[in-house]
């Protein structure tokens, strides 16, 4: 570490700038933003932030922001000790990021120093606008592939972190499934979710190698009943029955993990599974509104129930239609993913739009980083996509082509680490 | 076309949803956005909108916005008439959708209709958000590959619209690289460039097939001295000296085509290259900062030239440094890329950052997606790219792997068409 080594946030360097976040919002009517914004965040949603340490990680409940950048990292061939001082990197690093802080202490700034610094510096003036970065373990840390325990902490594995079932229908690329970590990045400014994966890859050089990572670019569920629902690439409506942080008691039966479940180092955390969905998206918009319709069980306009009333309006899957069938299809989406379908079964949904260019044939390779937490996928995830995997009218128009799941721990104390109770306690 | 039929305004669904674009801005303080909005972006940047027909097509001197979709089109097997038919119903749908409607008549509503909706529908929530949607020709729709006029224009090819000399170091992918038509649509919301881009893809159905595209999600260079400069993902500030649209004698002079340039069609217009920038992250991420100052000649805090003062400051390329030479390096980017350097060549830059997941060696497929408007290339990005690829000390880190340039024809009158006078003058 060279002598002149200091630390600069991303505040303080707005600050230095000239520019206060309150200051940004009436100056930025005039012009639809704040002229001295550098990004299309205000600077009242620059300066968003959320705390990192905790019961529970942020990232979660936590009102879904719009941009994700998601890695999947396997662990190098390194000692558990190795391991453990990575988790301690990584945590003081996302903990001073989440708060708009550098990478590490050591910045650029004025000056030639020689060393490379300890943050890359693409987010220096941006804001934490609402970052927060989660962690969570894949069942191949627990248990190797070869079946080796790397870490002596197979005997530890939950139960809840199954090897996922292969589900009807799946086409799963391996190069962009499974993995041994993983880490959630989301942010309201995409460069912001990006710097914040670069500078942790950059932290694990010679521990861990990032095996696959995906950019969301709009959030498909909201988290927070103070959100609108946002639209997915099938052009409607997503998560209009997902769990909100305003429903502390759902929260706690379907996403946390109770200290009285299977392993108690998961107390407060809860299980992450990721599914790439590539959608077919140019046979979708060459069908027509009303089969649209039929296949999601809801309008495309204002996403009510075709059994009427308004998007919040619960589905009257009895509600007889043409032809003796119901007016809410059998096979329909909303059906077949409900929780009355489901033995009251429900997830926190927090997942992301895609669009990765195109492929060889032209076609737009987009589609929904589908992601859901809870207490137990055996109870939720797993079952649902059963049902859905069979029958689902919309699988005409996906393909699901990537697959994880993780454990994510609960949130770390201040001095401590991300998932200290699973090596330590 | 249905009998019930009808358009809803991107801007009208907010309204409906009791949502105004003035009410927004103070709602939005307290939690850092506004309860109702569906994005990052706030009700009155949502509701920022730029004219469509002009002069000049926007989304060149637009003070840019913050996201890219860019995409690339070869046209199909069809006639000449076919080919003007696209491009009018192009114009018509992004003039709509530029001013925050949806890309046809027939948008989702309430109610079944029996055909696809002619808008996907993803944005419809989402206001323009400072949409512009910017189309051009690449030299292959004047001569084909095989030396074929395939549209009877061949003759009216611009003097300036250069097939692209090879360039010293280039890696170029044939698949990422050329193609017959260009759009660039440019958002402050990622969603409405992608929604912009994937209905006109739509429209284009059996007359123009995608070649490739690319989504860029933070502007690097600034085209207003509204705009703060923002940095790219070297983590340096990035157009600092670039042109600005407040400055219009230069922009007359360096990107506008004049009645008197070789093609009066092209009066108006300007000429785009492209060049898709892999960063070899991993490598820069482990330099010193000194070295990485040295190969940019500027500080990566402040962005001040080596040589002093601030950002703005002109760079002193004479002031001597230690041992003899030049405290601004012989190649260091600022110098090589300087019009002092170059006769006097200015462009207008308007590039990206782009992060494509990673590749199979997991590294991030990261870098710059850079666009460049000017005049004629010859006198601008040519020379300018051949003193670069002799000997930017940057090459080290940087590989060009896409490559493209595109005659952008003037703006279109309302009731005509983009290029009308390339096929009717």
């Amino acid at each position: 570490m060279a002598a002149g080594a200091f630390r600069i946030s991303r505040r303080r360097a707005l600050s230095l700038a000239g520019v206060s976040a309150a200051a940004g919002v009436g100056a930025g009517v005039a012009a639809g933003r704040s002229a001295t914004d550098a990004s299309a965040v205000p600077a009242d949603a620059a300066a968003l932030k959320y705390p990192f340490y905790g019961e529970h990680q942020a990232g979660i409940t936590t009102p879904a922001q719009d941009r994700l950048h998601f890695a999947v990292f396997d662990v190098d061939d390194i000692p558990r000790k190795d391991l453990v001082s990575l988790l301690q990197d990584w945590t003081i690093a996302a903990a001073r990021m989440s708060q708009g802080g550098s990478a590490g202490e050591f910045a650029p700034d004025a000056g030639p120093y020689e060393a490379p610094p300890e943050d890359t510096g693409e987010a220096m003036d941006l804001g934490p606008t609402g970052l927060t970065i989660t962690f969570g373990f894949g069942p191949t840390l627990f248990t190797a592939a070869d079946g080796t325990d790397r870490f002596g902490i197979g005997a530890r594995r939950p139960r809840a972190l199954v090897d996922l079932p292969r589900f009807s229908g799946d086409m799963l690329d391996e190069r962009i499934s499974g993995g041994d970590l993983c880490i959630q990045a989301c942010a309201d400014d995409p460069q912001v979710a990006v710097h914040a994966i670069r500078n942790l890859s950059r932290i694990a050089f010679g521990r861990a190698s990032l095996r696959y990572s995906q950019l969301g670019f709009g959030r498909t569920s909201s988290t927070s009943t103070a959100q609108v629902t946002p639209r997915n690439l099938f052009g409607f409506k997503d998560g209009t029955a997902n769990l909100k942080a305003e429903d502390p008691a759902a929260v706690d039966e379907h996403v946390w993990v109770a200290d009285s479940d299977d392993q108690a180092w998961m107390a407060g955390g809860s299980y992450l599974v990721s599914r790439k969905i590539r959608m077919n998206i140019e046979p979708w918009d060459r069908t027509r509104l009303s089969e649209q319709e039929r296949a999601i069980g809801r309008t495309k306009g204002k996403g009510a129930p075709l059994s009427g009333g308004d998007e919040f309006t619960a589905p009257d899957f009895s509600m007889p239609g043409s032809g003796g069938k119901p007016i809410i299809a059998e096979q329909a989406h909303v059906r077949l993913a409900h929780p009355d379908t489901n033995g009251g079964a429900r997830m926190l949904r927090r997942g992301y739009n895609f669009v990765d260019g195109n492929d060889d044939l032209g076609r737009l390779d987009a589609g929904l980083f589908f992601l859901c937490f809870q207490r137990d996928p055996e109870r939720s995830f797993i079952p649902v996509q059963t049902r859905l995997a069979g029958s689902d009218l919309l699988n005409e128009y996906t393909r699901h082509v990537g697959s994880a799941i993780f454990a994510i721990p609960g949130g770390a104390t201040e001095g401590s680490y991300v998932g200290a109770r699973l090596f330590e306690s």
